[in-house]
């Protein structure tokens, strides 16, 4: 289907993140959800909950099952998540004797939050990655480039000379900040989700701490006390997006108005093309950039209202997160991949002498 | 892919709204675009811009024609629209001699908008017809349970009693304002977008008034100036769909806070199971429907930032469009389809004599 | 204070609106609550519910009532509202016998709701001339100097002449819709709000029609069924107001992208000045349209999160529609008010010839 | 004026906060960027720009140098900017021959930004401060009555029991997350302003550097290079502001679901009144605490849209800041008193032996 841009078969070749789009399909998500419960149940045994053939068999089971996705797309529409029809046909393909010690004291949100964290960690990474390349492309072309003379322009006025170096200092040091960002909020996102139905980890027999520290260690994620309806660590990653796509926004912006004609202050390795009009060559990537930005600054101000997350679990806040987050993700993502393409064989022009 | 709830195979099924996605896939688009250059071509032969024969030809190749996806995409990605492809691959299907004439004095964003603007008119009869099923099924429960008593809650607290029907009144008001509204802007965004390179008509030999008002009839649509840059009726019409949608919020918001075990003041046909409480009967539509209520709110501020549409044509603000509008028009179609399911089997429980 | 820029002593001679924020102000509001309180005693009195001495002497002490503003804010900061202490004021400065009748059958928000469409009324009247001043200055700008050729620009690139009437036109023609969407929204906005304590018009003796009509005649508002949860009217008008303020907003757009140096295809009667650069002249009021474009959009997203009204009185989403709804109202009319100025004295210029 | 409620004579008194509206007061703004150009002067003479006592006395008449407000207004008003005519003012104050070295190398962002950066560091302290004691209200409250036993609700069901603790768990913790935010960013945020014209810092005989390290020193605040166009920090504070206020919106929500008299797990200290049913007792400042969650959720996106920044100065973009910062400050201070206020006295009710 093509109802978002991001899935849409030919907008998503430009406004969308085939990269990061993996991590997003339900393959994807699926697979992340029987990690999680393949690691619960070892944790488990590990703290002696289950017995470990229990364990081993349940994540034998996980790592060789493959759901109906019929059958999850009915149980969502029923009942607003998959993960109950996902477990019931989890236990049918473990069979007995050991089916009931699978998803133990868990919750379907366990499972969904569990399995987001999973896959936002190598999003993260491949963030981590375009910014520094970004941030090493402009770095290079500040001392390629850095000395060529541009007219400084405030309030839409010519207003006083400054240097290609001044441009790509102003748009650089926003993403070197996002970078130090992320590493504060990593340990913050990268936590497993475990709280069982209303969040206090009952039914555990008191071993609780000891089953979170080992399916943190197991998934790689770190351990946090459940966050069910604590959601200011997800606002707090989007407003992180948004703030790498404002940046690039400005970017764009800025190469858009500096490669108008009359200006002619930037070259790009190319452009795109008009049905209309063959000689124009227009700066689609720069303009992308900047709606983009748009996007994402509306977006978080609908993740934010999701923090308003009434009792011990609010399906109606919890399933906005999922209309706006991955979106989130796959804006920026883009954003990214079009600033790098847009600053490989950027060209600062000198008007100074014309 | 699965980015979007809109398009994910299992969210889409409760989030989702098939009849209106329908409208929203590459076919449909491209099937909208190609009906475009049929009858433009059709337009400017009987006004004499281009021979008969030509605009016959053109309009049987447009029929028979099917782009390569691949293409358009390629040609998305690099041009930021796949108008372009379209049309030179269309000029390539028509072949000498009538190929010059296809796409005459026609611009991307006629194509685009136009097409926009010929699948929005199902869409509009297609929420037409649900909104005036859920007035009459709120009147039917009107007539059929409007005496039974509940409690009038103001501020969180109760008040006064009411009536069930006072309760299906505010329900139902909000969405027959919505049909004037509908009727209202009808009109003004169900016309043909023309107006060429730069909005201003030009190349047709003085026959565009001719040209466009033809056009308007053979597309069905309503004759108007050129809009480009003009996107008051778009985000009118958004607005429209978040004043649906969030009367469709303010009904489920009631039935979530009627439903609570301890209020018990309405009863469901169904609800959603719970993978750890079994015992637990969710309200989950209903809270979906707040969920998309909010969404559409936060997409609509998206929408009207793209009223700033600089210049002859702004990729930037309309690109945004495009990330935003088809997204408000999937939320608002499965809030209406999420609301229909409610009502049918809602029942009002008198709880004022226990 | 000014924490607000539409507050703010020096802000607000730019970013305000004067003739507005008249209606805005505590005096304005205590004024129109006061004027609805003696409409209310008058129909009670037509209708037979109350007698007429009762309501005449009501009426009479309204008008010759001046509450303690420190009485109000103290009630406000307990009560969430100031209406209870306000008629608690007021029936104390009635007295014996008749200060029962005060008040009678209705409830806080038919006060601040009532008081706020009597205040709406005349805002609707000043924009409404203001924008027909602009659209008919636009026209007169079209007259003078609509042959002026203009280069049109796609994509922040040079594409084809146009003439600078083809500009004014796509200024003027939203501007226009705007006066057509208005009438249309008056109508179901401008109605009194009536409903008791719940909504339902309870203890009136079978009177509740007969007083709403003769109310809204003495207010000169239509009548209408209570609205008080039902907030779409007030939504769509918010709506209207961004839809304004967009349409400025690329007005002010394209004037700051024309005045560019390089460019100079627009001359503004007079621009700011820079504290570092005396030669500039900088298009701040086009910008400051911008400005108020964006946050109007992004604040319609705030006030449509307020359509999820529950049950029969929202503290929250009410409380919200305060926080949002005047400061969009400030901002049309800062926007109308900045537009009108600027387009006094415009003049394109020719630059196709040099 | 009371065009927003944050500026009201009445509604300020429940949903304002005096004690941070006096940091956002012109009074405060005047006096800040009078301590800017005061330091920047001495900085100026340290590093051997400007004369020692032309620094001396360039500070001492910014000592006591009051400004005409009307002047500055009408200044506003015409250049979009009130710092061209302050420094007139200012250099006229300080009379020959020292007035050409005030607000030397400087351009009006410089004093406007750092005067924000210079109100905002008491501002941040206030904040943590109000945080520090919620938190600590909190863990009392789970030491006093941490053992209450509650109903969990998910999905607005009943589901399994909790205790009292585990609520207050899920609101102290964002809290505590929101207090390391606060370290992080801080360094980030106050952050001196200084580039110039354009930026580049030029014109100071390459003692820029120094100048810098020693204003910031003078300011007690961190030098950092220029920032006119980065506002990504900006962004990022308002973000803080949002998470705060959608923490404490989400503890509001709780306490109005809690209070509803069917489920009367929650006792207020105190609640507000109604003008129509003396017998109620509304939880109105925790709807306030939603309403301005959601009304911080929608203008973070606003202040989003600010990081598309043109060039070296957008007026568009840095008005937007203006409109919207000061209010997220404000409501976020209002949202910190009013969570204060309602944990004061406030009782969980043990329902589960009723």
């Amino acid at each position: 289907m093509s109802i978002s841009a991001f899935d849409h078969p030919i907008l998503s070749g430009l406004l969308g993140d085939a990269e990061i789009a993996s991590h997003f399909t339900v393959e994807a998500e699926i697979s992340a959800m029987l990690a999680f419960e393949a690691a619960l149940a070892r944790a488990q045994a590990c703290a002696g909950l289950i017995p470990n053939d229990a364990a081993e068999n349940i994540a034998a089971r996980c790592n060789d099952f493959t759901p109906d996705l019929a059958d999850l797309a009915k149980s969502f529409a029923r009942d607003g998540i998959a993960v109950p029809a996902l477990v019931k046909a989890l236990r049918a393909h473990i069979g007995p004797p050991h089916e009931a010690q699978a998803h133990r004291g868990a919750t379907s949100q366990d499972v969904v939050d569990s399995a987001l964290v999973l896959r936002l960690k190598p999003v993260l990474s491949i963030f981590e990655k375009r910014i520094l390349a970004i941030v090493s492309v402009l770095d290079q072309l500040s001392r390629d480039q850095g000395a060529t003379p541009l007219m400084g322009r405030t309030r839409m006025q010519r207003a006083m000379p400054i240097l290609a170096a001044d441009k790509l200092h102003q748009w650089r040091d926003p993403l070197a900040r996002d970078l130090t960002r992320l590493d504060e909020l990593r340990p913050r996102l990268l936590v497993v989700q475990f709280g069982g139905a209303v969040g206090n980890r009952a039914g555990l027999d008191g071993k609780a701490d000891a089953i979170v520290a080992k399916l943190a260690r197991l998934l790689d994620l770190g351990a946090a006390p459940c966050w069910h309806v604590e959601r200011d660590c997800l606002a707090e990653f989007c407003n992180w997006l948004s703030l790498v796509s404002g940046s690039l926004g400005k970017i764009g912006a800025d190469i858009a108005l500096m490669a108008q004609n009359e200006i002619g202050e930037i070259k790009l390795a190319e452009g795109g093309a008009s049905s209309a009009m063959p000689h124009k060559s227009n700066p689609i990537k720069a303009e992308c950039l900047v709606a983009l930005a748009r996007f994402n600054a509306a977006m978080l101000g609908a993740q934010h209202q999701a923090l308003v997350h009434e009792n011990e679990r609010s399906g109606a806040a919890w399933t906005l997160e999922w209309l706006v987050l991955p979106q989130m993700v796959a804006a920026t993502g883009a954003a990214l991949n079009l600033t790098a393409t847009l600053c490989d064989g950027l060209r600062f022009i000198d008007r100074s002498r014309t």
